[in-house]
């Protein structure tokens, strides 16, 4: 083997840790590659060697961004965790991921891992095995890719308290939303091209369908509020039924339209105190830093008591920003090895249970297509009236159905309950002066 | 004394730690507030209650923003300490900060600081103190006011490699800036606005002269590169000279001007490696993350060789938001101390010296009012060319000057050695055919 950490003098100095790495694909392999180039800088920092065992994969001969000495890719994963003092995963997927994480926390065998839709299906099982053998689990990289968000929202803030987290956080939804806004382009030709440059995948029902921002939604919860969530904690909505003439209504009211991860604390109408988590396109004021997130980068913006509102930006993937993410971990991890100490405890765990999304409190524009004639306005600020909520803004406007015979009407609501909204769009629909409920979304931010 | 923290059951549960607070002006006040108010939050994620001993003031009686019971109010700083397992220090300036915060770490009590000043001028001496007697010493509120950037910088990315960071680290310039772009203000009537609505101080000097900017150069780059920096590295220019035609000059090419605060890994000329550390009014591209940066807000822009770049936003002064970056480190040391265990070891200091801010790279636009007669602009190229500086624009704008005989260039360069910049523009100005060089600005983020 040719690992430069081993080129170490071997006399002085603490003993290498070694480090497998589960996974050599497009995170896994600049992970390898950092672990080799900047093996002298990490042993610096670490105050020892790491020495990367091995890395399993599933074809050895496979094209790598990245190769390292051929001697190193393996396939039996289980050998390569008994033999190690860090388990890097970056395999994705639940199994084998989860097993083998399992196998290395069970033995006392710190891990850490990229795998988002593992951490929030098993998250909790795997943390409650860490607590008990001391073994660390650490996770930066499946949150939001390269932006440090783990140790701001778990170290930083812990003298405050998280009130809202709001996350930019699928890059391929806010490239295609991306192309909506500035070019007018509808769903279908904005996915296609998101597909030829290489932002979303063959199959993107996991990105536009918004499952993988609902995964980073209930681990960004976790961190934020400290009790555990998963992926059934989160009312997921995806941008599939976003088409060209909601976001000409949204340009036209000053707003852009984003796929939101949201986690906030919230009280039910019964009284409970809990946890709101969802996702859905939401309409942001332009001026609103999250507005201006372009393209395939991320950003989380976290309100909390004291602080007020904080924002984290970067690249949410990409092999070498992630890899950068996944190292930070290591070498975490591998200080406190060389120092000796407790592991860090786990925060006790919080009771603030997850809320039916009915519960959150937002805002909403509606547009609405109706007769053109007398009363109408009046009858349909009644059916708000009716349900408790208020109206921010409401005027007649310039839509697509202005062929059709009647008129166009945007209302933006003040904050209600999303109960007392969903109910008010129903209400509107029967109504016989409206024709057609045009677009209905979310706003946030004002 | 009504101290909350002293509620919790005595019989059970460990001894409740002493916290000494020194100053009780805007931040102190509110970090008075939280440990009083967020008691029993803050003793669940300690795993032992926070007792505020006492508040030290130089008088009993002044006006607070929040008031704690009178009986905390002292002016024996040093009893304050003495009796104390963690020293709060937000008094501000040298002495006696200095001498209580030694006295502190010397008897190995950790200390946490917003002191920007004092860390920018004997943080080397501080922190050799902390690692010999093993406590700590942590400064999140000297950075950025309440934008975790310590633990991103430090832990996040030590698997990385940081090769430049980007501040908007002062919110009074920021704030005159802003309106000077958006209203044409001059600078005198946007430093008069700021002073009205109590953004700027009544002595602005440190502010609008970038020497607060420059005390956060000093700690983002000992934060980003390992080294030790001080007050002395930094190479300040404020924006006391900038004029509305500078701006709209910026907004005509498409840029707004901004107070960066900026440390960069260079290679000297003679190949030193080191790093350059310069406060400076910079044109940044509209589309820049920071250029979007408003107001009060602070923002710190990091490039990473494997992260990308990654932006981090937030207030950055105010007493609630900095009180809660103030209380993340409280919370971090109390838990250590708590758990037992080694202190944080210090990073192995690297040695990346300061070079002269001559050598930095950046480019350049330039604005010339010149003779309107033939071979100009062959002339002015010329200038250029000798120094070995290649122009990426070269126009002929529009000017105030447009009144006097005459046309007006203006020049944006290619990145060049900053010496061979001001040579450029000292050549230029002894050109006969320019009648004057009506701006020079440093450009970033192109
Ligand atoms: N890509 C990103 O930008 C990004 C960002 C954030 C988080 N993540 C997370 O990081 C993890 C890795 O992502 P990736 O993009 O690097 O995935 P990838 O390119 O598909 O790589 C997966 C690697 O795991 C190996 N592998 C898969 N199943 C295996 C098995 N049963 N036995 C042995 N090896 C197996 C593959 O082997 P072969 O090479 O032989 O096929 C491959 O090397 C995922 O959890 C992902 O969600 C990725
Ligand atoms: N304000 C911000 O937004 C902000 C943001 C980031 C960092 N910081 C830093 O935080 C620190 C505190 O700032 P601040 O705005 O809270 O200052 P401040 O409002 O001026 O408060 C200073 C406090 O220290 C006390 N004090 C000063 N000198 C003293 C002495 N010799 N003996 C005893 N007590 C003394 C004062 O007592 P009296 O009350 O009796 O006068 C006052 O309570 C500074 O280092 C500052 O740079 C502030």
């Amino acid at each position: 083997m040719t690992n430069p950490a081993q080129d170490a003098p071997a006399a002085s100095g603490p003993a290498a840790l070694k480090v497998a790495l589960l996974g050599g694909g497009t995170v896994g392999s600049q992970a390898a590659r950092i672990l080799t180039e900047d093996a002298e800088a990490l042993r610096d920092r670490v105050g020892a060697p790491l020495e990367l065992t091995g890395i399993a994969v599933r074809s050895r001969g496979a094209e790598r961004d990245w190769r390292a000495d051929p001697a190193l890719y393996t396939t039996d994963a289980e050998a390569l965790v008994d033999g190690a003092d860090i388990v890097i995963e970056l395999m994705g997927g639940i199994e084998p991921a989860r097993t083998l994480i399992r196998r290395a926390l069970a033995a006392g065998t710190s891990v850490i891992t990229g795998n988002k839709a593992l951490l929030a299906q098993h998250g909790e099982e795997l943390f409650a095995l860490a607590s008990e053998t001391g073994a660390q689990l650490s996770f930066e990289a499946a949150v939001a890719g390269a932006i440090p968000i783990l140790r701001p929202l778990r170290d930083s803030l812990s003298g405050d308290t998280v009130t809202r987290v709001m996350g930019i956080a699928n890059g391929t939804t806010n490239f295609i939303l991306d192309r909506m806004d500035t070019e007018g382009a509808d769903f279908a030709d904005a996915l296609a091209e998101a597909q030829r440059l290489g932002y979303a995948e063959a199959d993107p029902t996991a990105d536009v369908g918004g499952l993988d921002a609902a995964a980073k939604a209930a681990i960004l919860a976790t961190l934020s509020f400290g009790a555990p969530y998963t992926l059934d904690d989160v009312a997921v909505e995806g941008i599939t039924a976003i088409t060209a003439e909601d976001n000409a209504a949204a340009a036209d009211a000053g707003y852009v339209i984003k796929l939101l991860a949201i986690a906030e604390r919230a009280t039910a109408e019964d009284g409970t105190s809990g946890a709101v988590l969802r996702v859905h396109p939401t309409l942001l004021p332009r001026e609103h830093p999250l507005a201006s997130v372009r393209g395939a980068y991320n950003a989380v913006f976290v309100e909390a008591e004291n602080a007020g509102q904080l924002m984290f930006y970067g690249p949410g993937a990409g092999g070498a920003p992630t890899a950068s993410a996944v190292m930070g971990d290591v070498v975490s991890i591998a200080q406190r090895i060389v120092r000796g100490g407790p592991a860090r405890l786990r925060t006790p765990v919080a009771h603030l249970p997850a809320l039916d999304a009915a519960e959150a409190s937002t805002s909403c524009m509606v547009v609405l297509h109706v007769a053109d004639e007398p009363g109408v306005l009046r009858r349909v600020a009644a059916v708000f009236e009716e349900h408790g909520v208020s109206l921010e803004t409401l005027r007649q406007v310039q839509s697509d159905r202005a062929a059709a015979p009647g008129a166009s009407l945007r209302l933006i609501t003040h904050r209600a309950r999303q109960r007392d909204l969903d109910a008010t769009v129903d209400a509107l629909a029967a109504l016989d002066a409206v024709h057609e409920v045009v677009s209905v979304l979310k706003v946030e931010g004002n």
